[in-house]
């Protein structure tokens, strides 16, 4: 059965040779993937450019998992944290937290606004007993990228400490663990690493988490006692998704191979500079302002001709191999394709015939939206 | 590369069209992954003898995270668990409980003998408070079995509530959710089942778990929310593992084809008795009496020959394409070799040519240990 392309922001489409690597059965024990486990997280920390003052944590589970554990580790049981939120995976930080009952304050803007600096700025001057800040670098709720390196200089200004959700740019867009104020990034096997879903990683600040023991409020999900257990004998505590990890493995050498996070960067620039051309040719038009929008996911709002039934589009063009995501906005009518995975600018252009055909077929002219204010 | 023979607890050695399946990229909100988690989920209930009184909740992660979030999720804040302790995926759950600071006692057996039920008994008479026992089915510590229909019994007299931590049990050995006592059983993708590792589930009791809001300590790990995801749309809350999950969906369909649950216990009994047999020949011993032997995994006393380095038995052995298993015991000085998996008594017989082998190169004419009062 031929995988369909996923216009996806994750599980997303991976290489012929990242699927082959997990036609393999590894003993978890065995010495060769425990090798395996100590390349990659190496690999993972020098991505992000950090080095021995740098670890990175794997964890079993999707990228959630990895930002519950990170976020109940890092932050201490008496600490505050604030949470950037404009968009879903901010808020659900928020959740995270309350459920987990620790101290959590927010500062919330239009899921289409990057968050505002300035704002931060005059909030943790004003707020002593915030101890972290978090945010989501890239926002795939709408594709929006949130300004991370002001972010990071406006937390170390007021000597607090950040912890970045970079699950959508990790690989893609160059993070630097570098910037004093970070703690930790985390991010997952399955989007721009193009590895198999199964599980998620962060690159934590060593000295910061050396201090971390028993902060968790979980077995599973505590990045402290993970990292021992790698530290120990490079082996998982509990039982690793070996075949995920050896995807993940395959898919790290196809990124070297690329040129790095900056090729492939690259690569996605080119994706989401063709399908949004392409699109707006067709008359869709995008939710976000340009300077807004990472070349991650990208956010169209629904056209207005009443011809246009999401779930019929999208069945039509699943038929023919392509699968895009819906929209998950309070504020408009939307939905989403991706631009990464592994797609050039060659399977962006035979998307766009797809949806062109796509719309012929359903009867729609022209994919504009309605006008704006009618829409909000 | 060819993939080595597992002869462990799990991950283990799944066929080739398990692997198979894993080479598709699927859209975690499209409608034939949606479908396949439905079939999945209602199969997985089908095997214990579950019906619509039942449902299925997979998870992400290992084995350890299903049992945590199904405790977490089943017994209340309020609630006092009981677990029965011989091995260490017993004393795992009572290292999670407390950390989860719920309410938590034990009784703890030596590793090597079964837990004693008119014990049970006597505890659960003299103290009202305990709400829910826990035990494990077969404990791959050692491989030991537990009488879960005399435990289940017990603890249905005395009106108290059952979890079964079935991790390495399910899909070979008869369980029955209609046993009054049991709320839930709790396995995962990749043992009996012969799945790729990445997942876990529980088949817990609807009525009960439909109760069981908010009872979780966290937002990953709640059983109940991951439950009312999947009941709105049949997807899961956070990104699945989507390659595992097909993995698994293949791996269900061979058990099937293979005659279920008794056809598939009667294979891993038939290379229980071989790799017994086989060992036995050589001098080994069992640790464990043959009553309390799972078809599982078995444990062999280390050789007194001072020419059987573990290490370097396990490498040799490895270079011959068979990954075996360290102990994991106290009690005495142990390895493990698994019976589960992709495997039939012809490769058993291959392992014991290739141990056989392995113990001439290494100079031990006899594998027999030490007297057992002298190990002990």
């Amino acid at each position: 059965m031929t995988s369909p392309l996923l216009l996806t922001p994750g599980p997303l489409t991976t290489s012929a040779s990242v699927k082959v690597a997990m036609a393999r059965d590894w003993g978890s024990r065995d010495g060769a993937f425990i090798a395996m486990n100590r390349d990659l997280r190496r690999d993972l920390v020098s991505l992000v450019g950090g080095s021995d003052t740098h670890v990175c944590v794997p964890i079993q589970g999707s990228g959630t998992f990895a930002i519950e554990a990170t976020l109940a580790t890092v932050v201490p049981r008496d600490g505050k944290l604030l949470v950037l939120v404009n968009g879903a995976y901010g808020r659900r930080m928020v959740e995270m937290m309350r459920i987990m009952q620790r101290e959590v304050v927010s500062m919330e803007w239009p899921e289409d606004e990057a968050v505002d600096v300035s704002l931060i700025d005059d909030r943790l001057g004003r707020d002593g007993s915030i101890t972290h800040v978090a945010v989501v670098h890239c926002e795939t709720t709408t594709g929006i990228l949130n300004p991370l390196s002001t972010i990071a200089w406006t937390v170390a200004q007021h000597g607090r400490r950040l912890i970045v959700d970079a699950m959508s740019t990790f690989g893609a867009l160059a993070i630097n663990v570098g910037d004093v104020a970070i703690d930790a990034v985390v991010a997952s096997s399955n989007k721009c690493l193009q590895g198999a879903p199964g599980l998620g990683f962060a690159v934590i600040r060593r000295d910061v988490l050396a201090g971390c023991a028993s902060n968790a409020h979980s077995l599973s999900l505590d990045m402290h006692a993970q990292w021992r257990g790698f530290e120990a004998n490079d082996q998982w505590r509990f039982t690793p998704p070996t075949h995920v990890v050896a995807s993940l493995d395959q898919a790290l050498l196809e990124l070297a191979d690329e040129g790095g996070v900056s090729a492939r960067g690259a690569r996605y620039a080119r994706n989401h500079a063709v399908l949004v051309a392409g699109m707006e040719a067709l008359g869709f038009e995008c939710l976000l302002d340009p300077a807004l929008r990472a070349p991650i996911i990208v956010t169209f709002l629904t056209p207005a001709d009443p011809n246009f039934v999401f779930d019929d589009f999208y069945a039509r063009l699943a038929n023919r191999g392509f699968l895009i995501y819906p929209g998950k906005l309070t504020v408009a009518d939307t939905f989403r394709v991706g631009c990464i995975g592994h797609l050039d600018e060659h399977d962006m252009r035979s998307a766009l015939a797809a949806i062109g055909a796509t719309l012929g077929e359903l009867g729609v002219r022209d994919a504009s939206p309605a006008p704006r204010q009618l829409v909000r």
